[in-house]
Formats: C-alpha cells, structure tokens, sequence
C-alpha cells in the first residue's frame, strides 16, 4: 500500500516540523500510528486543542496540482531524494520540485551572497557559476536579487542550476524573478519545501537556507554583511561538513565584512573556480549533522523503514524531564546537545519531551538541531 | 682608538658586501688585518686587479658631509644599531640616518604595496599607518609612489614614521618626493645603506626591501602585483619571523592578487589596525636569518668584538672547495644552505671559498643569503 498520502498528511499536520517527524517516524512502526498518537502527545505537551492534520482529499488536491504544473514530491528516505540532503538533522521530509529531478543527486556548489550587492559582486557570481557550471557542478542558490540571480544565470550559460524557494513553487520570490524561475525549471530545478500557495514569509528563509546548505558539497559566499543570511547559511553548511569559500573584498566596503570574516576563520579564499574544485571533496567531510542517535538513515522505503527508537527511560525519567526540559528552553534558541548536558537525562526522554513540546505548540525546533521556546500566540 | 673610519673603509670597499664584511670581520682579529688581507683573498677568487678601497680621506669626507646635512651612521654591532634589523643573516654594516636615530629601536610595523594604487588602497595605507601610530607604533616604508606615500603621511598625522630609501640620503627618489623626505626626517627617520651621491638604481631596490623587512615586528601588504618587490618584501619578512598582514581585495582588480596569496599562504587577514595590533608579538616569531654558524651578534663593540671564525679544514678540502664551489653557482640565485647540502664540504671551508668569490668579484650575495655569479663586466 502507498502509503505517501499519510505520510504527507503527517507532515503537513500544525505543529509537526522536521525534526518531529523524523521522531515520530522513529517512535512508530506506522505512519498511520504515528498520525493516531499526535492528539495524545500534544495534550501532554501542554496544547489545549488538536493539532490540525489534512484530509487524503486535501493532500490529494495538492499533489494533483502540483503535478498540473509539471512537478514532482520527493520523500526523505525513498529513492531520488539528494543523498546529501539526507545526512542534515533536519532535512524537509518531503520537497517539492520542478524540472530535472535526477539533477539533486549531481555533485553541486552553492553560491549566496547579498541582495543589495554590487556590479562587481554580480559579475564575479555570474562567472564563477558559469566556470563551475561548465566543469559538470550543479550551482545552487536561493533565487534572490543580486548575487543569487546572478549565480543562477551564469550558471545556466554553460549548464544547470538549482533553485531553493523560501514560499510555494506557486509563488516566486521576488515577484521579477517569476520568469527567471521558469527558466531555471526548464534548464534545471526548483525546489520546495512549502507547499503551493505558501507565501514566503521571514520565517521560510532560514529554512530555504538550510536546504542549499544541506545539497551542496561547499558553499561560496560573495558580498554577505554581518549578520545576513548568507552567513547563517555558511554556518548552516559548516556544521554540515560541507566546505566554505569565500570571495574577498576591500575592508572599505562593508559588504564584504561577512567573507573576510569566513577566510579569517577558515574558508578558503576565493578568487576562481579553481580554487573551489580543488577545495571540493566527493563527499561531506563529516557525517553530517545527524547527531541525534534517535535517527538512522538508509536506502530504506517507507514501508520497510524500521522502528529505530524504543524508549528506554523509566517513568520517573519522563517527569522529570517533563518538569525540567521547559525551563531550559527560552526565547533564544539552545541546541538540544545542551539541553542534554544541562539535565543529564537519557536521549530518549529529552526526545520523548521535545516531541510532546514540539506537538504542544509550545516549542519549534529551528535549523542546525536547535530548540526554541515558541512565540505566544 | 676608534676604528670608525676603516670599518667604512673596508664597508665601502669594492665586492664587500654585507656578508663578505661579516666574514671578514669574523675571520680576523682587527679590522686592519681584514683591510690587509683583501687583496691576496680577491686574487685567489681570480680577480685580476686589487678592490678598490677608499683612502682614509675619503671617508672622512662621507662623514663630514653627511655631519653637514644632520645625518648619523650606525654601524652593526654598535649602541643605536637596530636590534631586529641585526638579526638578519645580511644586516647593512652600516646605515646612514637622518632626523630621530632612537625611533629605530622603537616596535614598528612596515606597510608596503603598489606604486600605481588605487584611491583606496591609499586610502586604506593612509588610515591604517595613521591608526598604527596612534597606538605607538613607528610606521616603517619605502618613500615609494602610491601605498608607500600613504603609509608615511598617515603615520606623520597620528605619530612618526621612518623611510628606508634605495640610493643616497642626498638624492631622494622618486624626485617629487624630495620634501616628503624632508618632512620625514623631521617628523621621524630616514635610512639609507647607500652612500650619499649613490643614485638609486634597480639593483638597490631589493637592498632597501630587505631593510623594511629587518626593521619591522609585521609587515602589512596593500595591492601587491605577482612577483613584485612588495612581494620580496614579504618573504624576506617572513623568512626573518616577522609577522605578515594583507588587506584583501577583489579578484577582479589585479592588483589584489598577491596580498590574497598571502592571505591564502597564512598571511593575516587585515581590515583595521586592530587586526594588526592583535597578532604583533614583543619579538620576531624565530631567531632571525642569521643561519650561518661563522657569525654571532652581541652588544659588543668594534675592539671587543671576538673573532669567531677559525677556519678548521684541511688544505685539501679547500683545493676540493676552490675547484667545486664555482660550477654550483649560476646566474640563477641559489641559497648558501643549498650549495651545503650538494658540495657535502664543511660550512668553514665553503664561507672560506665564498669570501674569495665575492672579493674576486665573480660571485655577488642577494638577500636572504643567496649567492649568484656576478655578471660579467
């Protein structure tokens, strides 16, 4: 049985991020008994109603339209989803996409950098794109003004480019680069977490972010201010293993700030494509970010897909820990290894709280396994 | 009895260089049996005729003359000779100052780079020297157009700033200069290794880099082409254990390409003077150059200084020397440590060897003790 209509609607229900997903998934031999327990485990969170889940029918009409428009939905563990991709700690569990899927598995760079960025900031992105493009790379970015429009077309003068949207495919972003997107589709892919009709938000950025850091084997950053998304994405794709390049700059303009910073703190310097294929491994240089001993990763299908987690805490454990793990996490966000230190309990019932937290609405997982305590509503 | 005068008698004698003069002055006990054995050395390296060597009434006139415009000589291994700048294996044995002597002693920092800069990298020169000053530092350069010029009127604004120039301290260059000079001797220091009248020529160049490079705890590299003397600049400092700096720049503007070589070689990434501040030690980073065993350097004075080297070979090492050492120096620079590990003869007999060749005027020594036959005349 197929079961991707219920996985979908699983991963679409209020509340469930990537991160629980993957708990759930681990937690539960089903996804259907994963979609039953979600009501229970958000009440021990603390949530007073019943997080929303989609219909089959509504699921049913989205995948229909997506399909309308020429796309395709990709599954976290099933096969074409980007290898590399996989190995984050959160990876979207299910990607839209548009064009050449069999491209997310090609070998790829990442190119971001600011939006306000300048003629020669445009030009060194266009041509390094175009040279990596033409030695058989991928170039990812992220379909923004400035640098990342300027990566994508010179990468498609000499071969094929990716694009990560923040919103629905349904909706490019920035409303100008709607025809730039097409022809990205045509001459390569686009790539979705969100689905249709999401307008991109502030909060959708950090997440498309992750995905470019997540498909590359290295990232370049051209022209980033501090502080920008261009460098939480390079610090995003350094937790991943992934190489950073950065292309320097006069220290009188400012916004080259954020890729002298990246060189003083270890990424190579830039200048040509040269020096970032011969700075590129075939693989990410550390196992990724999966820290969480919660999740294996593998070739395996849905059905297959073992229950990897039993819980293995005691009863005092978990109310403890569901006494204890709210007061950890505040409004600035804390890695879930630091919660783990400062309570000193099992994984297992740091994740089991998490989960019901998560489910709660009273805390979101961001990315770079990261919780946060959420906004009140 | 002060031997000042046949110190500079034998400095300026024809084919002794820096080197040759520590030999000579290593090797016998006084500086009159060095003047005396001259000649008999240059024969035995085939020179035809005797070296010249200035009378005692010549040098008198050098020294009055420079008396005349304010100046003073320092000489290697005497109080007032700077300590850095000594423990270079080929140090001037003798400096010709003008304006302040003690700010040679001072912690400096050398900034150096294009004679055809751009409006911001002598900009950048400009406020770096100015902000290095400020914080006590004697800003050391080379009068040169461009980030030279700017490195010194920024360090006049905030401090002082010492010149290394090429030719005589009577004959500034580039000409247009000649009141920046002024003004420097005035506000801290001006050097020359050459004597007064010596019109500066491409082959003094390389000599004038090498004295940035000793006096200095840092260098800072500001537009640097490929293979520039900015460049020579920065190896001779860095083989000396200075610390070296470059302010990056954009890979399109070729004049950025070798301070990002150096970043990309270790160079310090440098945007303020604070990036330069933080990383300048008390001392040069390794014991200097002085690698050759012959020399040992001490606060002794002339008649004090003990004669170190007593040759310990066998005549027939010398024969075997005399016949080998000539066919492993060419046109192309070699180092001393190299011609060492080929010839397998003992560093007493090779130093013996290399004297002859330099007084006979068929091998010359370039910085950083490397020899290469001289060009024929």
């Amino acid at each position: 049985m197929d079961d991707t209509i219920d996985h979908l609607r699983l991963i679409r229900t209020e509340s469930v991020g990537p991160i629980t997903y993957r708990r759930l998934m681990a937690r539960f031999k089903t996804v259907q008994q994963a979609l039953a327990a979600v009501p229970e485990l958000a009440a021990a969170g603390g949530r007073a109603g019943v997080p929303k889940t989609p219909s089959r029918g509504e699921i049913e009409k989205e995948l229909a339209a997506l399909r309308k428009r020429g796309g395709h939905m990709l599954f976290l563990d099933q096969p074409g989803y980007p290898e590399f991709l996989a190995q984050l700690a959160d990876p979207p569990p299910a990607l839209a996409v548009l064009g050449d899927v069999s491209l997310l598995s090609a070998p790829s760079v990442g190119i971001v950098g600011a939006r306000n960025a300048s003629a020669n900031g445009m030009r060194l992105s266009e041509e390094l794109a175009s040279d990596l493009a033409a030695g058989g790379l991928a170039v990812v970015s992220g379909l923004a003004r400035g640098i990342d429009a300027a990566a994508h077309k010179g990468a498609m003068r000499s071969g094929r480019t990716i694009a990560v949207i923040a919103g629905g495919l349904d909706l490019p972003y920035p409303p100008e680069h709607e025809k730039l997107q097409s022809e990205i589709a045509a001459n390569g892919a686009v790539l979705a977490e969100a689905p249709l009709g999401t307008a991109p938000l502030a909060r959708h950025f950090p997440k498309r972010n992750r995905i470019i850091a997540g498909l590359v084997l290295g990232l370049v950053v051209i022209e980033a201010a501090p502080r920008s998304g261009s460098l939480l994405t390079a610090r995003l794709a350094n937790e991943a293993g992934r190489e950073i390049f950065a292309v320097p700059g006069s220290p009188l303009d400012p916004r080259s700030k954020g890729a002298n910073d990246l060189i003083r703190q270890g990424a190579h310097l830039t200048e040509t494509a040269a020096d970032i294929t011969g700075n590129l491994p075939d693989h990410p240089g550390r196992a990724g970010l999966a820290r969480d001993p919660l999740f294996q990763h593998g070739p395996a299908g849905f059905a297959e897909r073992p229950a990897v987690f039993e819980p293995a805490f005691d009863h005092a454990d978990l109310l403890r820990a569901r006494r204890e793990i709210p007061l950890l996490i505040g409004a600035d966000p804390v890695s879930v290894d630091e919660i783990a230190r400062r309570c000193q309990l099992s994984t297992a019932a740091i994740a089991a709280i998490l989960l019901e937290l998560e489910l709660g609405g009273r805390v979101e997982t961001l990315p770079g396994n990261r919780v946060a305590r959420s906004p009140d509503p």
